[in-house]
């Protein structure tokens, strides 16, 4: 009898289908597209000398170790590596309070398997990063989406959720908040400081954890750095997501969690059955290429270099897109999003992109609630400045051609 | 208000307790005892040198690709070299059923994740691996528990359980069986031909799928080689797990699934939200230190190494252990198993040992039903020969002191 596949699965695989990031990697990969849809680094800034230098000194000096299995909080040197960077800027914590964790997307599914019984909420921006949905929606949960606005997420209608936040396991209670203040996935948006202080608060009063993802901290381009919830947090309430993936490289896979000890360990405890630990090789390489300042210096260069391409695209979305699209001024990080006349579907117009060899994400995904359908998140890091003004380009004519089209075929009520 | 975690964790977190596994790896890192408690390869073995020139080369002449983000079924070339090894080994596959995974132990938990629902059932070897324990409580199964004898896990017991097998979603229907066929954690034992045949047999007859988890297969001392299960799998109902562990280095983490289309895409669609993919540049450099033959080549040596310390660990254990404690006596793997007397608990005797600076692993954690208190696991690869006996002649004196004040202890019925 062959095995009746679908009968043996789980009931939280219907969550778990094929992603848009699986398939918008594979559009990438063909070189004559132009790819606007990735949330890829650019290879070029990628010290590969460092690492080069970095795998050759570990294995003559420490091979063994670095091929052996590790502990599973991570390897000590590189959690007080990040232990004493988080405490520069303004996070103070010790190497105690660090997990290492395989990118941000493994805290991010740990967070899901040690908080979520099906039926619990998790309370997110509208829209939100859609690897954190697709990594929560394995432990299927509802979500109660806030609203943002230019100044991040509307934190007054977070307030009005934790007041009616009730019930038991199951019934729709909110077991934590998750954030990107930071030139969030996919807006590129920044959280107000007001609003940081009122969330942290919040939060606090209610006993509601907030998760604080924050990938792109470091990559600011313009205006004054604004304090992380973490370094606002004054009871343990926050549990801050760090990673290498965009201030050194994403290929090893090596980010951090920074957390109490209650959820820390907790999380822990998921970690080591999931893997028992992450590679020791990659975690020492990145030891070594991190410290000393390196990364400070870089991410310096890598600003530089990003900020160029984000002028280059809002110039370009300013000159080629209609006028009656809105897109977002990104003061950081790698998105800025496009809101297009609500009856175009950014689904179909992808189609329509490819064909003129451009792909972009569109925004429905990033939606718990599958809104969205007129949004789109461009990236500007991964494509030199020439390509993305031409990818732009062709956007904006394959969007200038189905707005015509849509008024060509709209029904007329007066004739 | 605090945060009041131990409310907020799911109901899985139950089951997610701090483990032996990772208290064990503690104790092994004081540097004055000897552990036979782990499973670690020996780190005099690993190819040093093979992956610092694979790490040289591959940031020389690819350096961008190997810390770019990378497909989540894993690197090409490195799924090719697994699918030819494989279809070598008399289990034909291609590139497309391999899944590459962060060691077997991410292999675990995907299954775990996919396949089992609150209350559904896995059947298992009894004892079994505590690691897939572990990855499977997460999801809240229940286990039938299959006995070993000499010939590996009861195969006619298996036939009883699967023809009384049904009910829904969640009322202790199996999903999986579980097997480890070859030199078995903790058993070291060792399936015989006849139940291999009759287990793939029944398993096919009845539609439930196999997980044959084979770290050890290629580490065999003395006597021929059997048929892997997947090898005598007719219509794809075996899901086999591989690692490079055991045959090159743990610490990159780097295991591989092979199993047909359905069961592949339904662990990738668990692997994409768990972690997006295993790193590329562990990848990349073990496909460049294993391909033309050298894991092959490597094997032999690692045989000829541990197959001196597994026969200094029985020559010891029949000198020093009392004649009324039983091992195993494995043709390969890292194991060697031991069952004492019915009165002496072997996690109060690891107190004892540890005094005497000796460590092992408590049976106990190896049984689904939490029997077998009065069992072992004994490793041999981590620790040279000389130390294997001393280990074992320390751990011998520690049994018949125990032996000797039990029986001052035990109540006298007739005097």
């Amino acid at each position: 009898m062959p095995v009746a596949w679908q009968q043996l699965y789980a009931d939280r695989t219907e969550r778990m289908r094929a992603s848009d990031i699986r398939e918008i990697l594979k559009v990438t990969a063909q070189p004559d597209i132009i790819s606007l849809a990735g949330g890829l680094p650019a290879p070029e800034l990628f010290p590969v000398d460092e690492y080069r230098r970095a795998f050759e000194w570990l294995l003559e000096t420490d091979g063994p170790a670095a091929l052996q299995y590790g502990p599973s909080e991570g390897y000590g040197p590189l959690r007080e590596f990040v232990a004493e960077r988080m405490t520069r800027f303004k996070m103070p914590c010790s190497a105690d309070d660090v997990l290492i964790t395989n990118g941000s997307q493994q805290a991010l599914d740990l967070l899901g398997k040690v908080f979520l019984d099906p039926g619990d909420a998790v309370l997110v921006e509208k829209p939100t990063y859609l690897g954190a949905l697709q990594a929560f929606n394995q432990y299927q949960p509802t979500f109660v989406a806030v609203p943002m606005d230019d100044d991040g997420m509307q934190v007054d209608l977070v307030e009005r959720a934790l007041s009616r936040n009730g019930g038991g396991r199951g019934q729709h209670r909110i077991k934590f908040i998750y954030a990107l203040p930071n030139f969030q996935n996919p807006t590129g948006r920044s959280m107000s400081l007001e609003r940081r202080q009122r969330l942290v608060e919040l939060a606090s009063q209610h006993g509601i954890p907030i998760v604080e993802d924050d990938p792109y901290g470091e990559l600011r381009y313009e205006g004054k750095h604004l304090p992380t919830l973490k370094s606002l947090d004054r009871d343990g309430t926050v549990i801050y997501l760090g990673t290498f993936s965009k201030i050194l490289a994403p290929g090893l896979r090596l980010g951090w969690v920074v957390g109490g000890p209650e959820a820390v360990e907790a999380l822990l405890h998921g970690k080591q059955p999931s893997d028992l630990h992450t590679g020791m090789a990659q975690q020492m390489a990145t030891y070594l290429v991190a410290k000393d300042g390196f990364v400070d210096r870089h991410v310096e260069k890598v600003k530089d270099f990003y900020r160029e391409r984000r002028d280059v695209m809002l110039q370009a979305i300013e000159e080629h897109f209609p006028s009656d699209a809105h897109h977002t001024r990104p003061a950081g990080g790698l998105f800025v999003w496009a809101e297009l006349p609500p009856h175009i579907d950014t689904r179909e117009l992808l189609l329509e992109a490819i064909k003129d060899k451009v792909a972009f994400v569109p925004g429905q995904g990033f939606h718990s609630d599958h809104s969205g359908t007129n949004t789109m998140r461009l990236n500007f890091s991964n494509v030199p400045p020439d390509l993305v003004r031409e990818g732009i380009r062709r956007l904006g004519s394959a969007i200038h051609r189905r707005l015509s089209e849509k008024q060509r075929t709209q029904p007329r009520v007066a004739i």
